[in-house]
């Protein structure tokens, strides 16, 4: 006990898929047999699952939309026919906003052990989980992984920051679970209280649900090691960051896709789409193709950890908040991060308009000071734009400052007609 | 798997008290020997473990109460000296308002699963869980109980009355796990919604935490069976009810005594004192002597269903709320008793004044309708206060309807001296 390392991280890829290959065919099969909701979900597709020879195949199976999932359940209380056990089996039944029932696998907490213990969660930790138990699955997942590993919970779940100082510092806790935006309020609720967070208290990791603008002050500010997870909670934890922070890993046992969410046809490395997940392991509830609605892309870079998966660098938003330019999703979360990293814009706004049957770019800019070396500012903006969105700025104009509304759109769509 | 029964709930009573006082004299060694503040404790009043030879030994060891546990966590954080193991290895970590932190034992868990099987919690029941999650030991607790049993649990905790129809409802639910005003609430809630509740919902039985006014027209009007638990958070869940009804039953692994919360001493059956707690299995946090601040009696009436354990009628209330007359402690909630028997009677006050050295008490009764039998009522209610408190009333007065304040104490202390 103690060590959830898998050798399979570290293999060569085609190797790994070999394996995925087999269980994929083997959760396809399980479901086709079990869950009449798939059979006839694959029956109305025309597939079957021995078309499965290689993972891509997968892109055979119709992908299930969230709100497609919950039609069905409405249909077919309370798992819209894709249950394979008696329900009153279960462990425990969840309930999305929606409502949705959800259930989680003996098989989801195990392989989610994998990741906590990836992003550095041991035993002699006493972790903080600020995670809510009530309805959905976060804080029981949380709480079931962390105790599974001998780890100690503090089950505090969301809000009452008073007391969640008052428990950090009298537990002398080592780990912080949950959202870090909240975790910088119970953070500047100690200061205010007093305390100097770094001095005072013990908590030196946090297991950050979702990535945060608060992160790099978490890190830097409070010497905080924070580790992004990618919590898709129908599916549990399909992927994770390592020590080296440059994206998340994709576990062994998943599936990860990014398609187009207009045709639901697989993306290659490094275009934005949806990520639509697959589990390989839970046969009670197979998730085969579960559409998350979040939008990233993936990357095959080598990570300096040495594991071979594929990465997810971060989830750019939700599945509508994008606007597709000349065949290429953009999203406001992206531009936001090309304009982080250039000194000296403090707003931006896209305008994408249609012209002689092209779709045209205008990138307005706020600049801090208006001084500052335009030429250079145009030029970066332009290479990192296309860099990170794949698509070219046509025009990039600078406004006064004041001129772009703080809640305006980041991106705002004037196409008239836009042909998706 | 699927039977908790014990055959030592219906051994001759001597014969468990063998047993149980082997577990007694074990555990209070262990606490001598780990929990530096047990030895502390022990040796302060001059106890020995070796002192153990009958149950009733157990008088000689300080009780804990509450407070003073909270001040010597405040003292000795966290756990103020009477943890046996370092305290990461702990599963979870509860907080009560205080804080006062609390862990439970895997031996815990096991123990109560003998009670939610004696109250009907059964494989294939889907359980509403509505007991808070968050920083109490309560929901998980029962969560932890009905999970390990393999009995499928809806995490909801408190509150959101609307979801819970729902839930109810799409998960054909069979059982809830709760307070019972707060399931008459989401009772009420599904009855707005147009449903009607014992011909639309599947929930046959409830844990009700606590006794409750609306336990009646749960049973009475929606056929709901419910079953009472005592569950007193840092020991577990000591006593439940069986079938019959007719009292909670101690566990055979807890000893629950009832004592004069002035001087500490053991009371005999029938008289109400403070309940005071010893679980004589968990070795991590051994809890020996815990003052739970409720007040009840034991009775050693023979139940109908067999079983031989002592038994606690109901809980009456809190230390502090209870008025000692002439040497015997009388509850609001015992009178209160003993008035809703009599019909006739719409409100009452008792006042206790000192007269000749004497303690006086004069009962005011308001009827619903001034042409009772007004000798009638005086003698009810003078013996069955009298068999119920133990001590007999001076003076019955009635006074009109609406003299006696709505909000009006319901004992009333005139003693300019009270001498416990």
């Amino acid at each position: 006990m103690g060590d959830y390392t898998d050798k399979r991280e570290w293999q060569p890829v085609e190797e790994r898929e070999k394996g995925l290959v087999e269980k994929l065919r083997g959760i396809t099969k399980h479901a086709y047999e079990k869950a009449p909701a798939m059979k006839k979900r694959f029956d109305e597709a025309g597939f079957h699952p021995s078309q499965i020879n290689r993972i891509e195949d997968i892109e055979k199976i119709p992908i299930i939309t969230r709100d497609e999932y919950i039609k069905m359940q409405r249909e077919t209380p309370p798992f819209g026919g894709f249950l394979t056990v008696p329900y009153e089996t279960l462990k425990r039944i969840y309930v999305h906003p929606g409502p949705q029932y959800e259930t989680l696998a003996h098989a989801d907490i195990e392989h989610a052990q994998k990741v906590l213990w990836k992003v550095g969660a041991k035993r002699g930790d006493i972790v903080i989980n600020a995670v809510a138990y009530h309805f959905v699955p976060a804080g029981l997942l949380v709480d079931d992984i962390l105790t599974s590993m001998g780890i100690t919970v503090v089950p505090t779940g969301f809000g009452n920051t008073d007391l969640q100082v008052q428990i950090m510092y009298d537990l002398k806790a080592t780990l912080f679970a949950g959202f870090p935006l909240f975790f910088m309020s119970v953070i500047k609720k100690a200061e205010e209280l007093g305390y100097n967070f770094k001095r005072d208290f013990h908590i030196k990791r946090a297991l950050a649900l979702g990535s945060s603008p608060v992160r790099k002050s978490l890190e830097e500010d409070y010497g905080i090691d924070t580790r992004e997870i990618y919590a898709y909670l129908p599916v549990g934890i399909p992927a994770c960051e390592c020590d080296e922070k440059s994206g998340m890993h994709i576990e062994e046992d998943f599936i990860v896709e990014v398609v187009d969410p207009a045709t639901g046809k697989q993306l290659p490395c490094g275009e934005v789409g949806e990520l639509v997940v697959t589990t390989t392991f839970n046969e009670i509830l197979p998730r085969i193709r579960f559409g998350s609605g979040d939008l990233s892309c993936l990357t095959d870079e080598p990570c300096p950890c040495g594991r071979t998966s594929y990465r997810i660098p971060k989830i750019l938003g939700r599945v509508g908040e994008g606007v597709k330019i000349r065949g290429m999703f953009v999203h406001p979360l992206e531009v936001e991060d090309v304009v982080s990293k250039i000194p000296g814009i403090s707003r931006f706004q896209i305008a994408v308009t249609h012209e002689d049957m092209k779709d045209v770019i205008t990138a307005k800019l706020e600049l801090e000071k208006e001084d500052l070396d335009k030429d250079a500012i145009t030029k970066s903006f332009m290479t990192d734009f296309q860099n990170r969105c794949r698509v070219r700025v046509n025009k990039v104009e600078f406004v006064h400052k004041g001129t772009i509304p703080e809640d305006a759109k980041k991106i705002e769509e004037l196409r008239k007609e836009v042909i998706l």
